[in-house]
């Protein structure tokens, strides 16, 4: 048996960034930047009000109240062609560019307009630079934008189209093929037929893939054929970058997988026992014509999903050039007794985390352990860490593996502080 | 001003939940199931084997080690014919059906087989029912399988595939048009010219969308012409679900967007100024002829996302059938002093959220506060709750809206207890 950290780091070792492409903004989402983004214009591209008002002078408004003559009206999007003197003014709307002399914005609400609009009373002094947005206050050309090994998310892809980036160079998502293989699989919609069950891995480990952002493939189901197993997997490498199979790597299994992935892939297959329970069994290795990384994933459900997120997961977030490949893991207060023997594995359990009223982490098991109980999987939203030993108690902290945030909180409703003393009591 | 809360409520309320679809698994996805689904097979579908070994009838065993006749081999995916007598053994591979007359299985390693597999030597006695998985254990017929509400993850993709349900009743995915408003928008690739901005909130509007998993429509850019704008909503409300504007909805803006909206909406617009910042403006109401929902977001790139996760994502969330709308809500121990002035408004400011070594939420802003500043959104993974009032010091408890939850640890790496002791030393 080899350490999880052994066989992590030994799959995503062969798992190198795929290489950068350029992609429209849309497409790159979530993709991770290989070189830094600079800013070739700046941010607000011009000297523009923050309010709705009068574009003035700032000197002009000194002893105010003043009067001021209105040259004219700016709206965004337009400019006024010609700069404030003296005793000048414009009327001018939220992000129009403010005229050459002007120097100062006087908010609308501080005004009194006379002469349909053509002066204007400026009721109290106004500070040089109030209400004016500075052109390149926010950005100036040169400014790194979005730095390397950023993964870009929707903010970033509006940074990026003010600058007018409209097609960026990322390291593009996988495209992932999922293969499942056994006789024992049931192609059918109708009634089982004996002895046969039906395919839920495949259903399970595309909606893994698709979550991720990634793109994918459904490759269906081989059953043991040797021919229809070789010839799937080479069509696939033709158009995926890494495939994932389930089924046909434990120990005891038809030797078909084994034999045609050892075949395909030169022997450098490896067959793996993972001092973890469930998932112990896995094969990795590079298709020898391609190159194309292959997940032999377990067969069983729960260990198939648990695989996938302990080793295809970081290892495809490698091949997008993510810099971090794991989810995150947080101690938390188990509110249940785990009980396990020493077996000299590292054991996952299926868990609800759950934050209490003070952002404390709260764990507890979802029932049914067994590595076929898919249901338990379903109910989870987090794996406990629990190392080889004894177990451990109600109340103590364990290590937990976030899978996922969304319902870490009853009711995240958007409270006041007003709101939450209320509902607390 | 109107409250947050208030706001909300408001928007919601005029979102009820889509009605329900058959969709196909892997387009089901994250979706919401309305009705509970009952199981109509039990899992296992039959009593099957845990383990590689031989299947025996626990009663022969007392006394072992035994010899037993090896009347047939097993496969997953095979069943043999006849059942076991006294006497009697099968080989038999895991998952592969338990014969009749069998109620146990002996692991291969703990037998000895001759004759050319004809006979096998069963080492130890079996207790009856050992590595046997019992038809039904894990779900009999009748068990509800994924209960109504239930957001469909991918272990509930596989749960349904295992039941053989391949379609599912949800509430869909919400169609979301998004368009950007304003005649200072550059429509062009090449230099702005003067007075022009480039659109940022279409991309990143139609990201936050395409992030939920929700169906996008990017319905382009309208300058400020009345019969332009009319055209492309109306059109847009055949195919979307909902409508995402922004610009057009602060008090001092042109009328346009307003008098557009207003009239396709049969005065039922409503054009509110919330109590937050950023963000005060919001636009909401339904278009007249098709009830669509048209969310009118400010023009600011800051104040359009935060308003999409305060208005927008909760209602269209209420439209996919989910029941929890809001992001998680967790107090964080702010790293930072938080200045602000009583103004009657909630803030929001955008701010990184991260884990200590412990689990405890940390909290810090990131640079630049006003709402135009869009590269202070790209590097947040929250929103920190600043009540009216004059701020908070370092150290305090304060509210954060959890934005993003994959990057709260710096490396969520599978670490076991040994490995974190060696690394926080």
């Amino acid at each position: 048996m080899i350490q999880l950290r052994e066989a992590q780091q030994f799959v995503i070792n062969q798992c190198p960034p795929l290489g950068q492409l350029a992609l429209p903004l849309q497409e790159a989402l979530d993709c991770v930047i290989g070189d830094s983004v600079v800013a070739t214009e700046s941010i607000p591209p011009f000297t523009n009000s923050a309010m709705d008002g009068y574009a003035v002078r700032s000197a002009d408004t000194v002893g105010a109240p003043v009067r001021l003559a209105v040259i004219g009206s700016i709206m965004a999007g337009q400019v006024l062609n010609e700069d404030l003197a003296p005793g000048q003014a414009a009327r001018i709307m939220t992000g129009a560019p403010v005229p050459g002399g002007a120097d100062a914005v006087c908010m609308i609400e501080e005004t009194d307009d006379h002469d349909e609009g053509r002066s204007v009373t400026i009721r109290r002094e106004v500070r040089r630079g109030e209400f004016v947005r500075q052109q390149g206050r926010d950005v100036g050309i040169g400014d790194v934008v979005a730095s390397a090994g950023t993964v870009l998310s929707p903010a970033h892809l509006g940074v990026l189209a003010n600058q007018g980036v409209l097609s960026v160079l990322v390291h593009p998502h996988p495209h992932v093929g999922v293969l499942s293989t056994g006789d024992e699989l049931y192609t059918g919609t109708g009634p089982l037929p004996p002895g046969k069950i039906r395919d839920a891995n495949r259903h399970s480990l595309l909606a893994l893939v698709r979550r991720e952002g990634w793109n994918v493939t459904d490759l269906g189901i081989v059953g043991d054929d040797d021919e229809s197993l070789r010839q799937r997997l080479t069509t696939a490498a033709s158009t995926c970058d890494a495939i994932i199979t389930s089924g046909g790597v434990s120990v005891g299994d038809l030797d078909l997988v084994r034999v045609v992935l050892d075949d395909l892939s030169g022997r450098t297959m490896r067959w793996m026992q993972v001092a973890i329970r469930p998932a112990k069994p896995l094969a990795f290795g590079l298709l020898a014509d391609s190159g194309t990384p292959v997940f032999g994933l377990p067969g069983n459900p729960v260990s198939a999903m648990v695989s996938f997120e302990l080793f295809a997961r970081p290892a495809l977030r490698a091949m997008g050039g993510h810099r971090s490949l794991h989810r995150p893991v947080v101690p938390a207060v188990t509110d249940v007794n785990l009980e396990r023997r020493r077996d000299g594995k590292l054991h996952l359990l299926r868990a609800r985390v759950s934050l209490d009223n003070r952002g404390g982490w709260h764990v507890e098991t979802t029932d049914g352990q067994e590595s076929h109980h898919l249901q338990s999987m379903s109910e989870a939203n987090a794996l406990i860490l629990l190392p080889d030993g004894s177990g451990a108690r109600a109340g103590d902290l364990v290590d937990v593996v976030v899978l996922g945030a969304n319902d870490l909180t009853r009711d995240g409703a958007v409270v006041t502080e007003h709101d939450r003393q209320m509902t607390m009591s």
